[in-house]
């Protein structure tokens, strides 16, 4: 896999930004700073909103299949093969219904992770062979990639403080090895993909302001194109 | 795909017979009355059991994700993707916490559906690509395929007439032109992998003594072989 392509931005009229990270990174903080500040960064065009989601979960379906993937009932937690066809599950469901329509009416669709979740715990830290991870990429996808990822890089020790004693669910508890396979497959992940890193060690306020150099940087020009 | 290999009774030493065709064709009857009449067939080794399953739905995953595939509640009905991968998923667990562990202790497995629905329903009946379909078949069960498959045959006017005024599920009600071509599909498909067709307008007792002859003709000499 190399860098992400553009094509959604080529056949799409929408922008698909991407965050990515280890748990505690603080996606789900920026999203919501992102998309607080895009309305009025002059680089959304006319009638162009901004759309927030995550995976798993940014469905009616997704959200069932979230809870079978990190609170599932006792013995209905989901195997290593199974658990990486339902990730694939719920991310073609939200690519058809949600991510795809939205990009096709001209919106900005920001998401709490993407495939490259999917290669950093299914695949290094599960240890699943990637290239069936890009197989399954490819199906559920068909083909959509982010106009741009941005990868929150955390240590794990960190992501392992800001936690604290908040129960952790089912991906989170499986250890530290684990989770450092995860962290390391992050990097992999950010370097073959072409991903833009922001320090997320930094105060908040100086993440936002990493994230939205990265936007404008990247969509100051083409974002600009039809106004 | 070729015919059916038969690795599993080469590799494990249970053996595992499948039944498909489509709603109404006396599948779980003939379920229940093979699994009855094996133990005293002779053919099951010294304390083999007789497990019988289903997909979707043979493990804990599975019903919930059975729920969710054929009783969906309103928003969340799956798109065509999502089913496929949903049905995937659900026979990874199964083979994986189900199937695997009994044919590797020696029993014999019966199931109501495997690999060949998917092929019918959502290949041929969904218009989803076969090639796509063997891919997602490889990755869910780890190359690991029926010895025996049973084509219970039914022409889908009497299937329909069979269900009779029984409300029917998510996939029952995706309307005749498509559960045709899921007929169909089970046509083709048994033909290229080599299932053994059994008429099943014939009465249940009738169609039972076909199963059990095809069963005989298929594991009569290697089923002793433990004796």
């Amino acid at each position: 896999m190399s860098a992400e392509s553009v094509e959604p931005a080529r056949c799409l009229p929408g922008r698909f930004v991407v965050l990515e990270g280890i748990d505690g990174c603080g996606k789900s903080s920026q999203l919501e700073a992102l998309a607080a500040w895009l309305p009025g960064s002059g680089l959304l065009p006319p009638g162009a909103k901004v759309i927030t989601t995550r995976e798993p979960g940014g469905t009616p379906l997704g959200q069932a299949l979230r809870q079978l993937l990190l609170h599932p009932p006792g013995d209905a937690a989901p195997g290593t093969t199974a658990e990486l066809l339902l990730y694939a599950a719920d991310r073609a469901q939200h690519v058809e219904q949600r991510i795809r329509p939205a990009l096709g009416a001209g919106h900005w669709v920001l998401s709490d992770r993407f495939t490259g979740s999917t290669a950093a715990y299914q695949g290094h830290g599960r240890g699943l062979s990637l290239p069936l991870i890009h197989q399954l990429e490819a199906i559920a996808t068909g083909g959509l990639s982010a106009d741009l990822t941005l990868w929150l890089d955390l240590p794990l020790a960190e992501s392992l403080r800001r936690r604290g004693h908040r129960p952790a669910d089912r991906i989170e508890s499986a250890g530290e090895a684990f989770l450092q396979q995860v962290a390391d497959g992050f990097a992999t992940e950010a370097a073959a993909r072409g991903w833009r890193r922001i320090d997320a060690q930094q105060p908040l306020a100086a993440v936002t302001s990493a994230c939205t150099a990265a936007l404008i940087q990247a969509f100051g020009g083409a974002g600009h194109r039809d106004h």
